[in-house]
């Protein structure tokens, strides 16, 4: 179940894959005008070294490699490896390895306003003037690596063996907590490691929504493409204990995060054989717009064209009440994925993302129609060069029965 | 498993609740030189209005009720609720009310640096000088009403009645992965919701941690007590696969979030019937701190004296070199707890709490001792006016067999 062992190396990734993702960083960093930048946000030290450590990496286009201080853990080591109590610490050795610490940008979208002035104190300056580090970083990670999209295609594979084994979770007069429990329980047991890392502060979850019946109706303070009421107000998403009902249609959105790159993917299930017309009809729309939206996802294509294209065939059906919500609309069909949950590009109406080679897209066009409640389903794809994007949930789009 | 539905009021809180929440928080600004202040983080927001919603909520201690600035969901009601689809709409309605825009505090210890930039902006100024709202509303959460020691009550005897369960959820063979799988479920079968709120970016986790053998003794990235290697690099924390041993201690830390409230507890199992003497010993140590610190934990006392108190007990018994860890020691011994884990007052060497009635402290004197592992137990406690503080995780404190 596990990764090769936690050595105490600094840089986990192996065989040039921290160059390759230095170097295409240090090129945004370039056109944006930022010489150097120091990293603090735990999944952007994750996407730079392969490990999560507490403290700081300075990537500076000056420098062959990059800088590392150290809080924690205690036993790393490495070139370049400085260990520090405190930010205070470290302007000194930039400037010693010739790089000007008032110049460097900081993740302005993930620091906290406080911790953004201590960090301007500690380099020197009363104002952090030199750039949103955040923006290159997330510009970078938006193009996944080979080495990444291998990650995501195993997380997908063994998400994808998960939903296949939903059907035989079910026991009749089971609630949609209950059958999300058990599929949590088979998520971990693949190895699914839980965690749920997210950029930004607009979306909480534990790992993951079950949805059955008008609950789907109940619109959330999250930016989910689906709502829910929740089992408390201290989370109100997801699950309500609502009871699965013959007929009426199950959605389960269950996070895949096998090896630190997150799948994302949706699959409805219905109790019983028989499931109302409207309700195949509209998961046979969803899976026809996943297709489309995956093979117009190619470089070059604009993310909102994307999301046109999956709203003009939701309009076409007669679908528009109903898709990406009712009483609440989502406002977009797709997102970015890989270490967080949303990543670039965004697949809505206002974005200016283009798509490039390595993206990796999570594509959800989904309906809450009245009496039904959700439906519809969500897969991963990796934008290719040619040919379409490549599904990487690859599971049955149809719904399918419990048990 | 649900609590009562989520209405559609905007304040959930009931009877006099939320004034009295207010009427504290109010002093507390007061004391500090802060006229009115912009919430937003979501545990504020839940601590305000017994309801999560993304937005903003202006506390002014000129005004009778706050303000309410909702973007999502959509189907909220009640007095002073104004929707807004930005934060640029705000300034003239609170300008509208009375009160400055340009005084109003924010939280910066959770507002990205890019967020308190664009609200700066909103509110008509240049640069954020009105003060620091998190601190005001760290405070104010650390003294728990009545209303949210009913709450932190109901989590901690739901979390002992799950503890009550664990040694018949183990099974021969089984990794500490595994047990942990079936702790979780447990949990979630009895309401926990999993979610496991903190504040600020050095805690990442899943539900909790189950630790056995040497895996306790490697180091975190994170500020939890113990560390562990966890299945993957990017989430270095916990368990990592390591078959549960007879003899060997396998100490549990799940979280105990089942009202929105979060309890904090842990404690040790073992397979087979024989213990090593070292590690009953220790946890026997642990017991008696934690007894002697709750004992000790009363209105005016230190909370720096409160951890003095544990480390001076841990070195007469000659236990120093293993308490809060070995091959890294944790820089405290106990901290506040409720909407997140990681609340006022800190039981730390350099704290400069004074403990009040109503805080509830999670005391967690714990050692990891070469060739036997993590032990220790933690228990969650009311501060109570007299008398020492209630132990609300209410559970056997020896170590339990495994079957």
């Amino acid at each position: 179940m596990k990764e090769p062992a936690n050595h105490s190396d600094i840089v986990l990734l192996q065989g040039g894959e921290q160059k390759l993702r230095l170097r295409r960083l240090c090129d945004i960093m370039g056109e944006s005008g930022i010489e150097a930048i120091l990293v603090h946000d735990k999944a952007n030290i994750y996407y730079l070294t392969g490990r999560v450590f507490s403290g700081y990496i300075l990537v500076s286009r000056k420098l062959d490699s990059p800088l590392y201080f150290v809080r924690r853990p205690n036993h790393l080591e490495g070139p370049g490896l400085h260990y520090i109590r405190k930010p205070e610490e470290i302007a000194g050795t930039i400037a010693a390895a010739g790089t000007d610490p008032t110049v460097v940008a900081l993740e302005l979208d993930s620091l906290s306003y406080s911790a953004a002035r201590r960090l301007d104190a500690a380099l020197g300056r009363t104002e952090a003037a030199a750039g949103n580090a955040s923006i290159a970083l997330r510009r970078a990670r938006a193009v996944k690596t080979t080495v990444e999209q291998h990650k995501l295609r195993e997380s997908g594979m063994r998400h994808a063996r998960v939903y296949s084994r939903i059907p035989h979770l079910y026991r009749e007069g089971m609630s949609d907590i209950e059958l999300q429990i058990e599929i949590e329980r088979a998520s971990r047991l693949e190895g699914c490691l839980g965690q749920f890392r997210t950029a930004g502060d607009d979306m909480e979850l534990y790992m993951g929504n079950v949805l059955t019946g008008e609950n789907a109706n109940t619109p959330s303070p999250y930016d989910f493409a689906m709502g829910g009421e929740g089992l408390n107000p201290s989370l109100p998403v997801g699950a309500d204990g609502t009871v699965i009902r013959p007929g009426i249609p199950v959605m389960v959105d269950v996070n895949g995060n096998y090896t630190g790159y997150m799948t994302d993917m949706t699959r409805c299930y219905v109790a019983g054989t028989s499931v109302p017309e409207k309700a195949e009809a509209a998961n046979k729309l969803s899976a026809d717009i996943c297709r489309a939206v995956a093979d117009a996802a190619r470089p070059g294509a604009k993310a909102a064209d994307l999301y046109r294209l999956a709203a003009g065939m939701a309009a076409d059906a007669g679908m528009e009440e109903y898709f990406m919500g009712h009483r609440y609309h989502a406002g977009f069909v797709g997102h970015g994925v890989g270490i967080e949950v949303n990543e670039l590009p965004v697949l809505a109406p206002r974005s200016r993302d283009i798509l490039e080679a390595g993206n990796v897209i999570a594509v959800e066009p989904k309906f809450v129609i009245p009496g039904i409640g959700a439906v519809g389903i969500e897969n991963t794809y990796i934008v290719r060069d040619s040919g379409g994007a490549e599904r990487i949930t690859d599971a049955p789009e149809d719904i399918t029965p419990l048990q």
